[in-house]
């Protein structure tokens, strides 16, 4: 049996209760280290569980899932995943190979920043498609992530912006030499998604566009949401570009139209500056 | 303390271990119990937790909130709800509540459907708004779910569809007396669901509006997920009508554009008559 088990966000007590046995009674446990992380590392985990994890990165679950897989017909194999197992597309591979290979496969699903997000006061029913924020480079600055934010705005709807992770990548002159040496891991902040969309406002709103979003747009920035020294940060945009909210994931959230059970929540968790603009939002039409 | 706790979709053992330790922590424990159900009742939990719990109906969470709070300040109350704490608007009501009586609350999160529904094969990102489809009565049928469904169609997303839950209800007759007596709990079911939409497909196909989805469009039915019993039914909105699922809680998917990988995985748990039906999206437009 392969079982693709969910880690939840936070620390190792985040596992669910079958999930922790599921671990407990396998033969191999691989913990998938590339699309996202717990506030704890692999050290702590195995010394919860009591059991060995073997770490899977990018190449190994891309490239040797026959490895993964090997005689998970006759014995067990967990595959542990922060968050919920099906959020990366690279999960949907794996249990295809599974299935193609007579595997019989088990979930065992947890909470993922899909979902939990909605403890900052947001509807989850009102949130429309989620995006990726991608790091930009000097040459590469997608702006699809804008669009999409956009057009859930026009419908009213929130918008839950996912991170980018960096790890374990090779720099350019490292990849064309075929030297293993990979740069250190980068997690994007809030701040610096912030930023990227302040640039692509300003950007368009000098070429004429209309505009989707302001400085002004209520943002929710969440850090290390399920742990003790989780962060909610409510504020404008403009605000949250020179928020700290400590180490790694952040996640951004952009309102769309807020209810006004959703502002008494975000008051909340809200800077003190904010709240002032959390009010007018509140007697505004924004809320009818 | 005020700990929400979620539970997940299963069974007890889909508890966290944080959030089995809390419960076993607190001095009381109410069971929310008319937003979602697990496929084990109260007494499995209490047995499985070592705690007695109190069901949590509607009245006593909207209106009693003063006793579920009640010295929460100097002691532990946990408060568990079925997935994750934050999928219904009424719980951000009991946090208000707590904040506003100076009661400290910490959210120890959980699968629930909104991400879980990902196991079905289809991203999570391409989702757009999730919809509620309720019982329709002889005189009352909206169908402001349609409507919403085929607008995330036309932006490609998939729909997550929830479906009505009738716990506690009385009849109008009972209402009107004023007798607490109450209907057996219904939970809408795949099949009705299929078939209220099949009906507004005919009604608005008759008065010749254009159609945001028709009898053939990819759905995929969901129950009891997460449990050892799950089913996962993957078929045209016509083969749906006729499946038959089993006990609650039912969901139901109407698909969007389609990525290659999805139809793969959507193919895994696909009824023999719909795996043609998806071999021919396979190889059509849709997932260009």
């Amino acid at each position: 049996m392969l079982y693709l088990i969910g880690l939840g966000l936070g620390d190792a007590a985040d596992i669910t209760v079958k999930g922790l046995e599921a671990v407990r009674s396998c033969s191999r446990v691989y913990l998938e280290a590339y699309t996202s992380i717990l506030t704890v590392g692999k050290e702590a985990l195995e010394e919860y569980y009591g059991k060995e994890l073997v770490l899977a990165d990018r190449d190994l679950v891309e490239q040797g899932a026959d490895e993964i897989l090997k005689d998970a017909d006759v014995t067990d194999v967990a595959f542990l995943v922060v968050g919920d197992p099906f959020g990366a597309t690279t999960h949907s591979d794996l249990v295809l190979r599974a299935v193609n290979a007579g595997i019989p496969y088990k979930v065992i699903h947890n909470a993922s920043i899909m979902n939990a997000v909605g403890c900052c006061g947001l509807q989850l029913y009102n949130f429309g498609e989620a995006v990726s924020v991608v790091f930009w480079t000097e040459t590469w600055k997608p702006e699809s992530f804008y669009d999409k934010i956009s057009k859930n705005r026009a419908a009213g709807l929130h918008t839950l912006c996912l991170l980018d992770i960096k790890v374990k990548e090779q720099s350019i002159e490292n990849t064309m030499r075929g030297r293993k040496i990979y740069e250190p891991p980068r997690f994007m902040t809030v701040s610096q998604a912030a930023d990227q969309l302040m640039q692509i406002i300003h950007r368009r709103r000098e070429e004429g566009e209309e505009l989707g979003m302001t400085e002004d747009t209520v943002c929710v920035g969440v850090a290390r949401l399920g742990s003790d020294d989780q962060k909610i940060c409510t504020g404008s945009l403009r605000q949250l570009v020179s928020c700290d909210l400590g180490g790694p994931l952040h996640s951004l959230v952009v309102t769309g139209r807020l209810h006004p059970l959703e502002v008494d929540m975000l008051r909340v968790n809200a800077e003190p500056d904010a709240l002032e603009h959390l009010q007018m939002i509140d007697s505004s039409t924004y809320t009818s």
